[in-house]
């Protein structure tokens, strides 16, 4: 079969391909990544590419999403195009993910771990109690005699317990099997590979040699949006690299709701399941790859999402999550191998999932409490995770209540005419003054859309400047050339098509803004119920972790200015990033990080707002720039 | 296709087979069984059967084997010949496993098993520390409410709380799939399978509806020779049937040593793991079948056999074992599936393996000292477990020492002219009084051969009347009608053909006798050696436990006399028969006797005799009835 060279721009990355692969696969060969929100079905029209050199064939599907300008251009979908000859490709921004600035915690984390996590006092051996999920030990086994005659597993026992004092650990029959045969090959020296589960650990595999050097984890975050995937050196602790990827299983519903109301159909588990772990394992692969780390390497996987999407990756019905009572099949989860849920990495290799609390309240926010250290602390904190559900959690470490509301997608980016992630080419910040519009874009580039942080920024400006009332409409007074009228109502230009990347003005309309109202409203009426709910006010708080796919940046102030966050002094919020990912990272290095998030998914306490006649109260309260009451917001009161 | 109904005589049971069904199938349809050493390969000639009704084909193979006076009568190999007619079969005494008595404890245990095991202490809701390794619990649960909005999974733990105090169980991932409908559409009533690992506590499965009252465990005795399988009710401890079976191992080789050098062969693994799964297949199905038990319904499994029978069982490589240092690949199992070694019971059910103690003291071994109880005792006890290998193990609740020596086969009947396992038919007592030889048989049927039991009689009685001299020799003055010469030497007729069910006369041989005295002295000098490695004599010895494949009889006055057992008062014995199977069952029934085996196992200290001089020594003195130095059977000074 003939085999063709594909090579990708901007970043001039190539592969090598057998005739008749996909570009989509190419890309993945030559380690680019395009997006692909649909699986490769042809139906999302993500994966536009431009062909710059040599000749594809035209699939039906490919054209009938693009426009026949985009054809003559040289267009084609990435996941419909064969490779049949050497080609050049293309990949235009809104294609990309290779610049996605999904929060990760490893760049944008802005708080400290507790110290004892970070830096674990080792004990002799190198498993504390503060050991990670998987261990690597080197043994070198003294040769058996006849006055020393211990069996060969009772020999590598033995030998553990000369480093670490545990018990035996378990170990399942087929690693038994050939035992006697790889110790005597490797001269009685061989790499154990401990796990831990609370106190138990169990030997995981058995190497011949010493590859105790060679020790790798993966932490994920499994948002309803993105799924992020970490990788890091269980030996160092060093995190070697962050992917993120959007979740595959959009296309069978936007929010958790559609999704969970398309697996309890008939056969619709399955693509949903399938569709996550296909983006877990294109980015472990993909990780796996550029840091040259054999899949087999990896011996554990730490992940974090909230209940539904723990149930989907799991395979658990989350039928009876959607109505009343609310109820989910589990809260707490075993500790899996990862080929249970076909995670490419070291088939016997650990696989953690971070407890749950409720239907509504995920093991995103458990790693959330983890990650802040609220849990920890005697003063009272809230988190506030910000995602297309926003939950609130407020307590110390004596007690912790929590809440859910919906919020929608408009603080991730999506739902809004011009919204998209915060990745490449996104608007994330934005000030106006005197009519002048100024942002700046995540990489600097031309602006192609704008995403949550942005959209915050927007708003508060347009509401400083008076462009817009308390109530989310246009001042007619302001109208000039940055508002103008359409079909669907009025709309504020923030770039103009001549500045943008996609040659069309970036926007934010009065029905985007009308949006954003009812998600900030839900998320303060949210934390102002719970606050209640236990005899306090937000005075109280001494801190505010703010969590999120805002970007990697928020202004607490503009944020506070449109009612989204309380009226707090600033130093008292803290913006946290992606803390499902770290609190998941955290967890899979240290196993007493790992205990911990189930003492905290035991002890949070859940408010269910949903029948929460308070809770609509305050939503409808809360439906004003930045309040109906204003006395809530005495630092505004100078703008107001 | 055509089916046909099997007749089978003397039981006249039935079968309705298909057209080309083998007739030895046929029998396990029909409940009765056909001795089948070779697992039906047609080479052993053991499962000659004969046609009485109907018409067969006769294979090639099966008339090789069999006389022309057999093919007359109507015999075939039963493994060799189809079914294509109705037929009536009648299968002679030699093929006959139907009547055989291998010793099972539930038929012949004299000694009481602590009364904490058989009737242990129960805790609210039946899992106590003595509980069994598999336990069935019955939950009702309360229907969730807003209010009680626990997850399926955790309400199940907090109604198993309720009931026992333990912590979470392990659960797998799979078992948790599919919860939420099975509890709905089973109103919240479901039943819980807990298996138990020391203190840790695992749901092997959850049912719909309450099946509590079905749960049922396998013990399985291992033996070189013989296995055993005893079904048992979990919930009232009865032992609901028992059944044995030859090791079809013995193709490969009569002893551990011949099946290690075949299973080190390439490929000579498989066919002896497939042999011993295949009897336990049998065995199990069949008193399933008889006992209307469902295969789901067995949930656990234990299982005790000496060290090589319980590495090929598992299929871990036994080849250091055979060479020095003689070191096994595990002496502690984890407890695995009844599924990891295709055990046909519930696949998730709990299967156990009594720990071995070094290559050539095995869990049968430990499965004794657990079942006599001496490792409880503040006196000195010792074990004498008789099979192929003789192990000794002498101690108290402080230390226990144990050895190991080759017996050969002569005890369970193997390796003499006219011997045979303790089935029906076998002479198990004779005595000798005035040239008259008195004899009884098991099942009291004509005698066909003789097995251990009888012929320690025989050769005591030899003795004491002076037929053979105190080097095993026949002694001239004596010679008549009884003794005669053969090309192989002299030997005594037990039996006279015209008595006997073969037609042969049964008799003994002088070479059996030289056997036989090899096989004594190797016993008493493992014991003399072991013993005095301690600095005891025997007569510091409380107990005297003798276990073994002798069938349920032993003298032990005449035992004495030949020298095989101490010179010790007759009330410190105590014949304990199959204590490889009680321990087994012990275990299965208590999860504290399990842990006992496990402290048993490490407590036991192992002396190597085979590159031991004292043994030598000992061994070569005591190859004479009784012994060389005669003082060390003073009852006997009146006799020799």
């Amino acid at each position: 079969m003939d085999r063709y060279r594909v090579i990708f721009w901007p970043d001039g990355k190539e592969a090598v391909v057998e005739e008749d692969a996909i570009i989509l696969e190419a890309g993945n060969v030559a380690g680019v990544h395009i997006n692909n929100l649909c699986g490769g079905e042809g139906v999302c029209g993500q994966c536009k590419v431009r062909i710059t050199k040599g000749i594809v064939e035209k699939s039906t599907k490919s054209v009938s999403l693009l426009s026949r300008e985009e054809i003559q251009q040289g267009y084609v979908l990435a996941c419909q195009t064969s490779v049949r000859d050497n080609l050049e490709v293309e990949i235009p921004v809104e294609a990309r993910l290779e610049g996605e600035q999904i929060l990760t915690e490893g760049e944008t984390l802005m708080f400290s771990i507790p110290e004892e996590i970070e830096k674990p006092p080792q004990e002799e051996g190198g498993v504390s109690f503060y050991s990670p999920l998987t261990t690597k030990m080197h043994l070198k086994l003294p040769f058996p005699t006849l006055e020393d005659n211990l069996s060969d597993l009772e020999r590598i026992y033995r030998e553990i317990q000369r480093k670490v004092k545990i018990s035996d650990p378990e170990i399942e029959l087929h690693k038994i099997r050939g035992l006697a045969r790889t110790l005597r090959k490797n001269e009685m020296s061989v790499t154990v590979t401990l796990g831990r589960k609370n106190n138990n650990f169990k030997i995981i595999q058995i190497e011949g040699g010493d590859t105790s050097k060679r020790n790798f984890g993966i932490a994920l975050d499994i948002g309803t949006t993105t799924v992020v995937a970490q990788l890091v050196d269980m030996n160092s602790k060093e995190i070697l690299g962050t992917k993120a990827s959007h979740n595959r299983q959009s296309r069978y519903g936007e929010d958790v709701i559609s999704r969970i109301i398309y697996a309890c159909n008939r056969n619709g588990m399955e693509p949903l399941n399938k569709a996550v772990i296909g983006n877990i394992g294109d980015l472990v692969k993909s990780l796996a790859r550029e840091k040259r780390v054999d899949l087999d390497e990896i011996t554990a996987v730490m992940a974090a999402g909230n209940t539904t999407m723990t149930h989907l990756l799991l395979g658990l019905e989350p039928c009876f999550i959607r109505t009343e009572p609310y109820i989910p099949t589990a809260t707490s989860f075993p500790v899996m191998k990862a080929s249970d849920v076909w995670i490419p990495a070291h088939p016997d290799g650990f696989f953690g999932v971070l407890p749950c609390v409720s239907s509504y309240v995920g093991g995103d926010v458990t790693a959330g409490v983890l990650a802040s250290g609220m849990g920890d602390s005697s003063k009272i904190s809230m988190l506030m995770d910000l995602g297309t559900n926003g939950e609130i959690v407020v307590g110390n470490n004596e007690w912790l209540v929590c809440c859910s509301a919906s919020v929608g997608p408009a603080f991730e980016g999506g739902g809004l005419k011009c919204g998209m992630r915060a990745t490449q080419g996104a608007i994330q910040r934005v000030s106006i003054s005197n009519d002048h519009v100024n942002y700046s874009t995540i990489g600097n580039v031309k602006p192609y859309g704008i995403c949550g942080s942005g959209v915050i920024d927007v708003m508060s400006e347009l509401f400083k400047n008076k462009w817009i009332q308390p109530d989310g409409k246009f001042n007619a007074e302001k109208a000039n050339s940055r508002v103008r009228e359409t079909v669907e109502g009025q709309e504020f230009i923030i770039a103009r098509a001549g500045e943008s990347e996609g040659g069309k003005d970036v926007v934010i309309t009065e029905y985007d803004i009308g949006n954003l109202i009812k998600s900030k409203g839900a998320v303060y009426a949210a934390a102002t119920v719970l606050t209640k709910s236990v005899g306090i006010d937000f005075q109280s708080i001494d801190r505010v972790f703010v969590a999120g796919g805002f970007g990697n940046y928020l202004n607490i102030e503009k944020a506070i200015m449109i009612g989204l966050l309380p009226d707090l002094s600033l130093e008292r919020f803290q913006f946290i990033g992606n803390s499902s990912l770290s609190g998941a990272r955290m967890a899979l290095m240290s196993n007493h990080a790992f205990e911990k998030a189930q003492e905290i998914a035991k002890r949070m306490t859940y408010f269910e707002l949903s029948v929460n006649q308070d809770f609509m109260n305050e939503f409808i309260a809360a439906l004003f720039l930045p309040h109906t009451n204003q006395n809530l917001f005495p630092s505004l009161r100078g703008l107001i």
